[in-house]
């Protein structure tokens, strides 16, 4: 019941911990400081959260069974449904759409919002690129945002 | 499986990062500082989560009553098991003992890394004054561990 609201909850908290402890600093860029910050703290859950959840799992075959296996186990273990919609270009880009983005339900829908979208996005950029450079994926996440409460995640995979 | 690895790891987050931030501060008194952003960021969470946990719920009877549901099903919804031992002495002094505490499992038993215990524990106390202040009951909550990863709750209501 209250289950996944304990996420949600103090994900608002770390986002507005963040933005209000810099808000008293002196840097330069605010905003990208916030944003790497929360960037960073998702990229380590993700990788811890990896390493649970992996430990009795099968081998991947490819870097699209990966993919799969983070837009179904993964994303419904953390926001309680599936990616719903993964695309790939084939050449390392993958585009994940989320159609009801469970940290973005509580905005109300439409574009009153979505300046404020980027730092509620951040956390889960980072949760994505962490899980994945756990399975052995270096990857650039980006997150975009056209209609509350869906939004859709872009990973390249970084070639070695 | 990994459902409960996630707010383990994204507490951790929270306290590594307070603590990190404080740390470049010129702050007086950094301890009480930061042990204070971690209760208050657990008493908001702990008053969100009762106003989500308790709308379909009966009204409760006294503050015993309220103190079990405490120690059974929100204690069960965060934590993923009950309080073990609840004591009271019949004035509003409530002793909550759990004997393996989720956020404290980490650590290795014993009483080698006990100084380094408050940190991850203001938290916690501010989870249990927030949601116990949205069922009526303002308390001051203080947390005693003498064995890892067994730990006690003190919770002191204060009478209007």
């Amino acid at each position: 019941m209250a289950d996944d609201a304990l996420f949600g909850f103090l994900h608002m908290e770390i986002v507005a911990h963040v933005y209000k402890e810099q808000a008293t600093r002196e840097d330069i860029d605010k905003r990208v400081t916030c944003v790497s910050t929360l960037e960073l703290m998702g990229f380590r859950v993700g990788q811890g959260l990896i390493e649970r959840f992996t430990k009795d799992c099968p081998t991947f075959k490819d870097d699209l069974d990966i993919m799969k296996f983070l837009c179904k186990d993964l994303w419904s273990t953390i926001f309680k449904k599936q990616i719903d919609n993964l695309r790939t270009n084939h050449q390392g880009t993958y585009v994940l759409q989320d159609n009801k983005f469970a940290l973005l339900t509580q905005f109300s829908s439409g574009k009153q919002y979505i300046e404020e979208a980027p730092k509620y996005l951040a956390f889960s950029c980072g949760l994505i690129r962490g899980a994945l450079s756990n399975l052995g994926l270096e990857s650039v996440v980006t997150a975009e945002l056209s209609l509350m409460p869906s939004c859709k995640f872009q990973v390249v995979v970084q070639k070695l």
